[in-house]
């Protein structure tokens, strides 16, 4: 009785309608109704056990969760209203009732509070570690969509809040910055962005390289969150919050003009998120680190990377 | 120099323009343009070492090649036209460069022959079995998708082509019937369909589930794959067909006037597919197999299915 069908059953059973969702759980693919003048923003991620979560210490429910964050981080990062989900794993075969269904709670928090219906998925289960990969649908409407390209000389460079030391338990709780990044590029032309997923560092040499641009960053305003400084391990707090990736805060470059009201209007705040200038971009395509004693230093990437031998 | 970003540096240089892709791989998401009266058809399935293939013998290119063509037959058989796809991949740390690439060419071959970029990905690396999930959207014209449900009692059962042993090598370089659903869905109005990936027996099921009806099959009329007769198993050439998944057929319900219509011209002969008829729906709710002796039993559902305890 306990089998892929019987927790299908079950998804079905929690299934709401959805007037996005033509066609929901339950059928070969899923279908949705989309909107004339909008384009479709598709990102997938994947999460494995023991390399992006330690299951017993995170538990099911914050790993399902989490695989659905850092998908509309990435949403995010695009400017992109989320539309619906599908989600694959491949469970244990001992309790792998008990993880899925933990797994789909977790997600399913966070698809109520972004309006983001899980619409299908692919259960299995095998005897390795548990895997989950989730693919978000988003829309983007005229103003299309901000990429990673478009950083401009002279762009100031805005956060949109602290980094550092998330692995203590931000990554697992963070909220994505969905509402954020859509009031944003409703109040001004935001020219560049990218969400920080592998640390500031190799982040902003992606926005760069893309940009076609370099940047320096003032340590002196870079905004560190106190779990950066809660290790001890021969690194700063500074080399925390510049390396240690998973912060899922927005990196994003406009204008002088635009920084500058940004920052005095702080219209973020009713959403709780405190806007930050740490740099700005510059012609010569280098990283450059202002410490907060003038001197500066190259910033190298050294965020994570995935090894590939 | 071996890493991530040097595997997306390597994909990006084999990145093609294509009309319907504003933002391909290297950014946060995959941004694709969508014709304004087109539905969004999104399905995801995972495929993991040592479950669904052993690597070693498939090889990492025919693992990549399926893994994108068991998406493309459930695109079908909801009759979607193939769009764009993105992949999530778990690779070993030691080797998976290789394996990337291999896999990449795999997916290549068909998403040049369908039409279908890979317009975006997540690239990891871990100490656990290769796990490779896609996700693939495609787009339903006016006539809409075709679902699962809809079949009729007295509608003929067609199948696009012989069934079993699969496991001998077709479930990996089966075609996925793509093409075939798009000039069934031209040709007549088809009631339900579902690609037998479960099994007949299992997938038969789930479609006559969801048509609220059942169905007869005629053994007779089956049509059996010569790899369901090399196997030593104890069980008959028959029971492989019924039951042992991984065909990637479409099974598809018809009234008997388009079913006559359509086993008589055999549209589908100039893409080298046969129609077979083999059963028809009923009003009672049981699904029966008729032999070859006239005797009829009834057909339990014996495909596959993940076990979750």
């Amino acid at each position: 009785v306990n089998g892929e069908q019987a927790y299908i059953r079950w998804l079905r059973q929690r299934w709401v309608a959805h007037p996005r969702v033509l066609v929901g759980p339950g059928d070969d693919a899923a279908v949705l109704t989309w909107p004339s003048d909008r384009s479709v923003v598709v990102t997938t991620d994947m999460l494995m056990e023991g390399t992006c979560f330690v299951l017993a210490q995170a538990g099911a429910r914050r790993v399902g969760r989490k695989a659905l964050a850092v998908n509309l981080s990435d949403l995010a990062a695009m400017a992109a209203r989320p539309v619906a989900c599908v989600v694959s794993v491949a469970l244990p075969q001992v309790g792998g009732r008990a993880v899925a269904e933990e797994l789909y709670l977790g997600m399913e928090e966070l698809s109520k509070a972004f309006d983001i219906p899980i619409v299908g998925g692919d259960t299995n289960s095998w005897s390795g570690p548990l895997v989950i990969a989730v693919t978000a649908l988003g829309e983007c409407g005229p103003r299309g969509p901000v990429r990673r390209r478009g950083a401009q000389a002279g762009d100031w460079l805005l956060l949109t809040g602290p980094l550092g030391g998330s692995l203590l338990g931000h990554h697992l709780t963070f909220t994505p910055r969905v509402r954020e990044a859509l009031t944003l590029v409703d109040l001004v032309r935001v020219h560049a962005m990218i969400d920080i997923s592998d640390g500031l560092s190799t982040d902003l040499a992606h926005l760069c390289q893309e940009s076609d641009c370099g940047a320096c960053v003032e340590a002196a305003l870079l905004p560190i969150r106190p779990e950066a400084e809660q290790f001890d391990d021969g690194r700063s707090p500074l080399e925390h919050a510049l390396h240690d990736g998973e912060d899922f805060e927005l990196l994003f470059a406009v204008s002088p003009e635009d920084g500058a009201s940004l920052l005095a209007d702080q219209p973020l705040q009713p959403l709780g998120v405190h806007l930050y200038r740490i740099g700005s971009c510059r012609s010569e395509k280098t990283l450059t680190l202002i410490l907060p004693d003038g001197r500066s230093q190259p910033l190298v990437p050294r965020g994570y990377e995935h090894r590939l031998d």
